[in-house]
């Protein structure tokens, strides 16, 4: 998954230190699939995933809409060239003073999912449309979401009913099926909740035009996982499924999916040791790790393809740890990593599928150590 | 444990956003009260803990001497006012060039555990003295370490000897009881294990100078702790059970225990709501969370002590959550916390016994939320 764009600017630039590099056609790529495979979904890429510049404006020139977590993250897109009606504010957890800032920037696309954070938008942004996040059942997916997000179904009805008691716009319902969600058929139970609640304001005479499918498509890490194609197909049928002939607008918010594979982290080998003379293990230490982007390894949950010039030669199950002094600072050591026997200190590995979820997850300053470095190629 | 300076300080500043007010006053005691309680150990402090420039500056005023992560860390503690000869290298994980500028910085105490990391420093800081880590059983702490530092006792002694080889003075031994140790009996036995590393490094000619017992002294959040007396009492009953007369050198590393209770965040509640009609729990989300400075809650590990001007009213068991759009921002789920039933969105409250691990720990901009602020008085 290391293009050649990569090698190449790690091999003429010598960046110092561990970086991510970006390359951009991949993300160009993967737009394109989606847009292939769902070509009647609005697609609002997830910022949070990366929100580099670079990558912000290739998107918003090939016509993607965003989905932002917070008012910085809608000032990047705008900032990138995005309209505000392309925008979305995504997160169900907003500051009423925040909404009120978004509203004044010309969004008009909010997130609830209660009774308490419709009158924060009834009051920020009057007349503004609001879609209810239900709560999925995350069955199938790498990573299941908590309940963090998102009420039952029967709920989302008495909120959205509400949005519309306060003028607002009782524009839809959202869902998310989980991260790195592998099975197609996933988003099925959750369009028939959709459905149900379309069905229930129907016969109070509101009538929602939008499902936010979320996101949930995964990225390639060891195991390989199913086309764009394939979960275009697998949700159309599902759509049809539920709602006939009437099938609402759709939204789908691709992060991960998005950027995922179009990155890849250029770290070191810092110490490889024992922890005794007749210790079976390696360590072998690099020059990033949980806090410097890599937290997704928390629990040993992502298990990143590493890349090394010795690939190909014997090879041994080694813990991998990262350079703070923190012992928490260890990425896999349950579930030992296969690395090369002839990796040595000062060697450069590539650590691949690392686009989404890795810069902003840098700590600022953890032990005096830089956050990851960036280059979008 | 807020103090009134601190109450005084975000009552007539009233800074925006969610913030850290540190109170340096709280540092200056717990400085002097390790110096009282182990008046004849040198204090290192962990500025990995907090390495706020206006807290260094104090410590250095008061004749504290530092513990470094990294160069970044050692040039904080220069800048402070602290001299070389007062900084240790403490991380075992260093790159070859880090040693380096290091050494040409002037400092001439370094942290190993490996045979490899001893070249390194015989190469970058010839005749340099290093330390090594031995491992310890971690029994007792709130959060035993891993096993990503130190080598077995045996090795140690090998790993010195290569030292002495190889031109470095081998000066000592360190370990590390494990963090927020609340046993003020677990220096015994892996000083017990440092004894045997000097007696047997004596029968080869070479005499080792040094202890450093390293940190884990806790910082007090919701459970008492002993006081800093009973820590200093018990080690050095330790101390004199195993050297006997002849006592080394001792260094102790304290961070949490320096600064944990100095530090305050001021929060804000985003939101409270249910995720059904019938739920039991309310949710409580705060402008801050695992990602905004709060990352020791992982596992619900620390329970920071929490006030709200409602204080004194009927509690509720609540899930505490932070702002970000990621699932695993939660603090406290599985075993809720009890917070005031007239909790209302908006209000201010303050999390207790956070000046240490907190800035550091932030991310950087995830969710395009800015790292954590912090006001050092």
């Amino acid at each position: 998954m290391t293009t050649a764009r990569i090698i190449d600017f790690i091999k003429n630039r010598r960046p110092e230190g561990p970086c991510l590099v970006v390359d951009l056609d991949v993300v160009k790529n993967n737009y394109h699939a989606f847009r292939h495979a769902m070509p009647d979904s609005a697609i609002y890429y997830a910022v949070k995933a990366n929100p580099a510049p670079e990558i912000l404006s290739l998107l918003a020139s090939q016509g993607s809409s965003f989905d932002c977590a917070s008012v910085a993250e809608i000032q990047m897109a705008l900032d990138a060239g995005a309209t505000a009606d392309r925008i979305s504010f995504g997160n169900t957890i907003k500051k009423e003073r925040d909404i009120a800032r978004a509203h004044a920037l010309g969004v008009n696309l909010f997130a609830v999912d209660a009774h308490e954070e419709v009158e924060k938008v009834a009051r920020a942004a009057p007349g503004a449309r609001v879609f209810c996040r239900v709560l999925t059942s995350g069955e199938g997916a790498e990573w299941p979401l908590s309940r963090k997000f998102g009420c039952v179904p029967q709920m989302a009805v008495d909120v959205l009913v509400y949005a519309h008691q306060l003028g607002l716009e009782s524009y839809g319902v959202s869902f998310h099926v989980g991260s790195q969600m592998t099975q197609v058929d996933a988003w099925d139970s959750a369009l028939a909740d959709a459905k149900r609640v379309f069905s229930q304001l129907s016969k109070q005479g509101i009538h929602l035009q939008m499902v936010n499918m979320g996101g949930g498509f995964p990225t390639r890490y060891l195991k390989d996982i199913p086309s764009a194609e394939a979960y275009g197909k697998a949700i159309y049928a599902a759509l049809r499924k539920h709602f006939g002939n009437h099938i609402p607008h759709t939204i789908i918010e691709p992060g991960r999916g998005m950027v995922g594979n179009a990155g890849v982290i250029k770290a070191e080998v810092v110490l490889i040791s024992r922890k005794s003379d007749n210790d079976d293990a390696r360590w072998v230490f690099l020059d990033i790790g949980k806090f410097g982007g890599l937290a997704e390894t928390m629990d040993e949950a992502i298990r990143y393809p590493i890349r090394t010039v010795h690939d190909g030669g014997e090879m041994e199950p080694c813990v991998i740890a990262g350079p703070t002094c923190d012992s928490a600072d260890v990425l896999y050591e349950k579930n030992m990593y296969p690395l090369p026997l002839s990796l040595t200190i000062g060697d450069e590995v590539l650590i691949e599928g690392t686009g989404a979820y890795t810069t902003t997850y840098s700590a600022v300053a953890f032990n005096g150590f830089e956050p990851l470095k960036a280059y979008v190629i």
